[in-house]
């Protein structure tokens, strides 16, 4: 079954954007995804075609209207998550990629200027989620961010399947450090270990260079997910469906 | 002056995209940022063109060369920040935006395929920069957003000047939520509070309002503030500032 986005926008022409190209744009030919823009200005009931109004109670900016955003998302057949992309939401994370990737699609909200009035959430089954703690001109740029991120692990757009389960986060880890020819370049050397061809012992620095980056650089990772050295139980079931299915 | 961006990407086609568009879109025909963009390729030295090859120690996907991507780095002219956009790197938040921002523009890398190699980043002084725990098959979304977030905080560019310093993160709190016409919806009414005049009141309303929703959803960003009810450091910082400018 194809993977379908169905975005809610005033800027549909930013669609499919970086998203036609590379990895995701074949896929879109391939029809592994598809794609279908929703222009909100078209549930706009005035003659003016008004998304947005001032805020209550003051303020700079404008604050897009719930009636209108309800009759937009409203229009969207149910079945599939909708989400809407607001720094006040849960934050995006590979789980929430991988858990995306793995439904049958989603249905995204992109708000613009100050906000969305409140009560669309109390009314709406809606999921707000975060691209990260940062404020963007409006929610196209993340979910282009949140598509990309979830398109990748759909089957068959990967080049090598393997590819997904040992990068950054999957194992609540970051990735190890990565090297490639030439073997000495500007008189630094790729570590003799990688070119070694023990395997086991490979491994095993991979895994301890990772564990030493992520406690430099990203300690929170490690609070988060508890020992990192133990195999997480989400990777231990992976790898037992993929027998079964062999 | 106007605020650079370099992008060094195997993906031209890819920019402006979605910042061609909205806010971005009027900002980059106005002159008041400016953007290249660096073709890696182009730093290839084999026939082939080729700019990555086997990770060594063996594993899934294509490393990207270090000896390529330096020559691409150093046809870039210094004195602004050069970035790589890397889920291994500094998570990015709202204060590096605005530290960005506030200064001359960047030179941002994209790395493509399972990574780069490790010694670029040693040799070269780059800062790898995250938009957030999850993976994209590459960095040009993540360049896309963070260049976004930039843009919109470039003199000029956002309608109201006042609408970046009452938003989430800015004071290390999510927003506070909003409210526009219809004045009731549904049967959902606007909190009588920002219906009062009572411009006090609203504040303490809105703030109050903003202290729960942090708490409740991302407790986080409280713990990493600190208390978060004193004004910050830098809130008080700019005010002075911009007295003194008046």
């Amino acid at each position: 079954m194809t993977w379908a986005a169905t975005i809610l926008t005033l800027y549909p022409e930013m669609f499919p954007g970086p998203l036609g190209l590379s990895l995701a744009g074949k896929a879109l030919a391939e029809g592994r995804w598809s794609l279908e823009t929703v222009q909100i200005r078209d549930f706009a009931t005035d003659r003016h075609r008004s998304v947005d109004d001032t805020p209550a109670g003051g303020g700079a900016g404008m604050v897009m209207r719930a009636d209108v955003l309800a009759a937009a998302l409203d229009s969207v057949p149910d079945g599939r998550p909708k989400l809407v992309m607001s720094p006040r939401g849960r934050p995006l994370d590979q789980a929430l990629v991988r858990a995306l990737a793995a439904g049958p699609g989603a249905t995204i909200l992109c708000g613009r200027f100050e906000g969305i009035d409140e009560r669309l959430f109390e009314a709406r089954p809606l999921v707000p989620v975060s691209v990260g703690d940062y404020v963007l001109s409006g929610g196209e740029p993340a979910a282009l961010a949140l598509l990309d991120a979830c398109i990748r692990l759909l089957p068959g757009v990967m080049g090598a399947p393997s590819s997904g389960e040992e990068e950054s986060f999957e194992s609540g880890l970051l990735e190890y450090p990565h090297y490639t020819r030439p073997v000495e370049w500007e008189g630094r050397r790729i570590p003799e270990v990688l070119r070694s061809g023990d395997h086991a012992k490979i491994a095993a620095w991979r895994r301890q260079q990772a564990e030493a980056e992520t406690r430099l650089r990203r300690p929170d990772l490690i609070e988060r997910h508890g020992d990192a050295r133990r195999p997480s139980p989400s990777g231990a079931q992976k790898k037992k469906k993929k027998k079964k299915d062999e």
